[in-house]
C-alpha cells in the first residue's frame, strides 16, 4: 500500500507562528560543512575548551533478567559500560555514539542524529504510520512540548478542548496564555465521542471553533482511564469533520498493564513475554490512525527512563515540525548534550530489542504495583456502594470515587456542597498520615459558552467526587500501609461500622 | 553598610504573568518531606527504575598549568575524576554532589541546591549586590532565559529597547511575539546614553513606554563593543527615570581581554594572574549597580564551559524570579539532571578558586586569538581610510567597517545603495573561501514611531556597512588563512592596488 503526504494545517497556526522568521544566520549554515570555506560566521566556542574529555555511565544489560530495578555490579556480566570521548572515533560496525565535541556544541536543534534515528525506528515499530512525510523532533519533555504546541497554534482568546479533568499544569499553561479550555465529558474509558460530537455540532456559529483537542489517552491524569481504540477512531473522524488538531500527550503509554484479576491464584505470572505479544498488547495510538498529519504525539522518556533526563520528542508531519523547530531555536535550542549522548549511547547499545525488554520489565513492575494497590483498596476501603474504585489498565494513577451525598452530614455540616465534603476528606486523610489529591484540582474550568448543550454537562452524577492516588512513587510495603490509612480515614469520616 | 530590599515591579508584567496560577499540587508538596505522611500525591517514578547506576566524568585539574585546552591523561596528576552514584552517600567534609536518584527525578525547578549554592557564591564574588533579596534561577541557557523574559513582561503590541544592531535570534523572538523592538544608537563603546535619554524624553505621551531594555553589554553581538562602566551608571539612571527593566544578556562576560597592543614585543605575557587582579579587571555589571531589583542578569555556561550543557542562570530579585519559576514549571521544568550533576560535581571539586583559574585560562586563550586576528587584519586588509577595524576588548567577534560609498562602482553598478555593496562583498568573500556575516543581518528594524526624534537616527554615517567575524571557532592557523582571504577579497572588490 502506498501512503500519501500530510496535509497543510498552517491555517490553524497562531499569529506568532505566522510571524516567526528564521534567523538569517541559518541561510549560510550549509557553508559550515564546506571544506573549501573557512567559517568565521558563527559564535561557536572551540571544543578544545570543553572541560570534559570522557564521560562514562553504567546501566544494566538486556534482557534484565533480575528485573529492571536490580542494582548492577559494575562487572561485565550484568553491566553495560558506556564510555564517551570528546572526540569519538567510531569504527565501522560499532554502535554509533555522539562524540562529546558535537553533543556539547551548538547545532542540531532537531536533536542529534544518533538519538533521532533510534527514536524514529522505535516509533515506526510501535505506531505504523499512515503518511509518508512524518518525523520526530527532540524536546526537553512533554511539559515543554505542550507549551510549544500552545504557542504554535493558539492566539489569546482561542478555545481548545480537553478532558473535563486533566493535568492541571497543562490546563493552567493554556489559561495563562488567555486560551479557553473547554471541558469534554469523559468516563472510565476516556472521552465520550458522542458528547464531543454533539458539542461541536452545536458550536455557536459566531464563535471560532476549537483548534486543538488536548488528550492524555493512556492512563489519563488524573482519572487513570484509557481511551479505547474504537473511541479513538471516532474522535479522529470528528477531528476531520470539525477540523481540529489532536494532541496526544502520552507519557504513560508504556505503563500499560495486564487486565486486573481479583483472585491472586488466577493471575498469570507473565502474560506478555515476546516482543511481538508486547507490541500487539499496546493501545492503538491516534498517530497511527492519522492519514493527514492532523495528530501530534508528545512522547517522553520521563516515565520510562527518568524524568530528570528532560528528554522527549514530538511525532508529527515534517511541515508542522519545521515550525516547532523554529520556535525551539528561540527557546530551548535543543536538549542537553550530556542527556542526548548518554541516552542515545545507552539505547543504541541496548538496541530496539533491549529497549523492548526494558519496557516489558517496566510493565511487569507496574502490573505488580497496580495489583497490590487494588488488592489493598478492596481489603481496606469500606465496602459500601457509595465508594467505588476501578482497576486502571495503564498509568500511575488510581481513583477513589465517592458519592458525597452519602456523607451523614452532607445536608447539615456541608450544606449539600460536594466540594466541602471533598475538602473534609482530604484533610481527614492527611490526619491519618497519607496524601491523595482531590479531583477538583484537575477540573478544567473553561468557559463552556458559546455552546453548552445539555449533553456537554460534565457531572453526570453531580455529587460524585474523587481522589487521585499514585502507586508509582513508593515501595510496595509503604503503598499498602498508605492505602490502609486511606481506608481508616474513610471509615472514620463516613462513620461506617466495621464488620 | 546595610542594604535594602528590592522593589515591586509587577506593574510591568504581562497579562500572561498576571494570570498564571501556581499548580494546586504545589500546595501539598511540603508534605512530601514529612516523615509521618505516606505521599501518594505525585506521579513520580521510583528511582529504582532509573537505568543509570553510576556516571563518571574526567576533567582537567586546576590550576590548568598546561592551558585549558590541554588533553588529560586520565591519571591522577592531571585529571579530576568525578564519579556519581545513583544513591550518593556524602560524608561530612566531602564535596557535595547531587545523587543521580535526585538529579534524575522531578523537583527542584529552581535548580539543584548544590549547583545553585556554587552559582550564588560565584555571583556574590564577581558582582557585589546592592540589595538583600536577590537570588539565582537555573535555565537551559540565555536563549531560554530571554524568551522567558519576554513572556514574563511583554504583551503583544508592547515596545522594548535594544541595541540598533543586536543578536538576531533575540530580536526575532520578540518580533514573533508581536513586540516592537525600538533600536537604540550605539558606537564602539556600546549604547550612547544621551541618545537613549533623548529618545525617552521625547517619547510620544500617548504611546506606552518601553518596558525593557535588552542589552549585551560585554563583547556585544554583533559589534564586539563593550559598554563602559560610566555609561552603565548613566543608563541605569535613565531606567529609573523612565521606569524600565534592564536585561543584561552576558554570555561573553568572561571573554574579556587585555587591551590590544599592536607591537608584539611590548605585549605582556600575562597581565592578569592573581584572582584579585582578574576580578578587578572585569567590567562592572548592571546588576552590581542595581539597588532596586530593576536589572535581570542572564548568565550562561555556554561560552565558558560548553554550549551543549544547556545550562544558564538568571540573577535578579526573588520577587521576580518567583514568577520565572512558575513559568518554568510550565515550560522547561528544570535543566537536565545529568547536566546539573556533572557541572555541579566538576565545579564544586574545582572550587571557586579553580573556576577562576579556568576563567583566567580562557581569557588567555581569547587574548591570543584576538591578537592573532588583529595582527592579521592589519597585515592583510587594504590599508585605506574607508576600511576600519578596531580591536575588541571582549567577546568572540570583530567587525570590519567599510564606507560603501568608496566603492568604485557605488553610484553606477550599486545605484548608491550601501546594502547592495554589502551583498556584493559578502558574495565576493565567500568566493575567496571564507565566511563572515553582513551587519544588516543584525539590524533591529523595529518601528521607531511614535517618537523618532532626529537624535535617535541610528546611522550616523549612512553609507557605513560592516561585517561580523569570529575568532572563536577555528584554530589560529585557519584563522590567519581565513583573514588573508578576506583581505584578498576586499583588495579585489575595491580594486585597491597592492603596494
Amino acid at each position: 500500500m502506498t501512503i500519501g503526504e500530510s496535509k497543510d494545517f498552517s491555517h490553524l497556526y497562531s499569529d506568532e507562528t505566522k510571524a516567526r522568521k528564521p534567523s538569517p544566520l541559518k541561510t549560510c549554515i550549509h557553508l559550515f560543512q564546506d571544506p573549501n570555506i573557512i567559517f568565521l560566521g558563527g559564535g561557536l566556542p572551540m571544543s578544545d575548551y570543553f572541560p570534559w574529555d570522557r564521560v562514562q555511565a553504567d546501566s544494566p544489560l538486556p534482557p534484565f533478567n533480575k528485573g529492571i530495578g536490580a542494582p548492577v555490579s559494575g562487572e561485565a556480566d550484568d553491566t553495560l559500560r558506556l564510555a564517551l570521548r570528546k572526540n569519538e572515533i567510531t569504527k565501522a560496525g560499532e554502535t554509533q555514539d555522539i562524540p562529546l565535541s558535537r553533543a556539547l556544541q551548538y547545532g542540531f536543534s532537531q536533536g542529534q542524529p544518533e538519538l533521532l534515528s533510534f527514536v524514529r525506528e522505535h516509533t515506526a515499530m510501535i505506531h505504523p504510520m499512515q503518511y509518508s512525510d512524518w518525523d520526530v523532533l527532540a524536546s526537553v519533555g512533554n511539559t515543554n512540548s505542550w507549551e510549544s504546541t500552545l504557542r504554535i497554534f493558539c492566539n489569546r482568546g482561542d478555545t481548545i478542548l480537553a478532558e473535563a479533568y486533566s493535568f492541571s499544569s497543562s490546563i493552567y499553561a493554556a489559561e495563562a496564555q488567555g486560551i479557553n479550555v473547554f471541558p469534554v465529558p469523559l468516563d472510565e474509558f476516556g472521552i465520550i465521542p458522542e458528547k464531543l460530537e454533539k458539542i461541536l455540532d452545536n458550536w455557536n456559529p459566531e464563535a471560532a471553533k476549537p483548534k486543538l483537542l488536548y488528550t492524555i489517552p493512556t492512563g489519563q491524569n488524573p482519572t487513570g482511564s484509557t481511551l479505547s481504540d474504537d473511541r479513538k477512531a471516532e474522535i479522529y473522524r470528528i477531528a476531520q469533520k470539525h477540523d481540529f488538531i489532536i494532541i496526544e500527550d502520552e507519557p504513560y503509554y508504556f505503563l500499560q498493564m495486564d487486565p486486573y484479576v481479583k483472585d491472586p491464584a488466577k493471575r498469570a505470572e507473565k502474560t506478555v513475554s515476546s516482543h511481538e505479544d508486547f507490541i500487539k498488547s499496546l493501545a492503538k495510538s491516534f498517530i497511527s490512525l492519522d492519514t493527514e498529519g492532523r495528530v501530534l504525539r508528545l512522547d517522553s522518556f520521563s516515565k520510562v527512563l527518568a524524568p530528570g533526563v528532560r528528554l522527549g520528542w514530538i511525532v508529527g508531519s515534517k511541515k508542522i515540525l519545521t515550525d516547532y523547530l523554529r520556535l525551539h531555536e528561540m527557546t530551548i535550542q535543543c536538549p542537553s548534550g550530556f542527556t542526548q549522548s548518554l541516552v542515545a549511547g545507552t539505547l543504541n547499545r541496548w538496541g530496539q530489542d533491549g529497549y523492548l525488554d526494558w519496557l516489558i520489565g517496566l510493565r511487569h513492575e507496574y502490573n505488580e504495583k497496580r495489583n497490590v494497590t487494588m488488592d489493598a483498596l478492596y481489603k481496606y476501603l469500606p465496602q459500601v456502594p457509595f465508594i467505588k474504585v476501578s482497576p486502571p489498565s495503564a498509568g500511575m494513577f488510581f481513583t477513589i470515587n465517592i458519592d458525597a451525598s452519602a456523607h451523614p452530614e452532607f445536608a447539615t455540616k456541608y450544606q449539600s456542597k460536594p466540594e466541602l465534603v471533598e475538602q473534609a476528606i482530604y484533610d481527614k486523610v492527611i490526619e491519618h498520615g497519607v496524601l491523595i489529591v482531590p479531583g477538583v484540582w484537575f477540573k478544567a474550568n473553561g468557559d463552556t459558552q458559546p455552546p453548552q448543550p445539555a449533553e456537554s454537562k460534565v457531572d453526570v452524577a453531580p455529587n460524585e467526587i474523587f481522589f487521585r492516588g499514585t502507586y508509582a512513587a513508593v515501595p510496595l510495603d509503604k503503598l499498602q500501609a498508605g492505602l490502609k490509612r486511606v481506608g481508616e480515614a474513610l471509615y472514620d469520616e463516613f462513620a461506617v461500622t466495621r464488620e
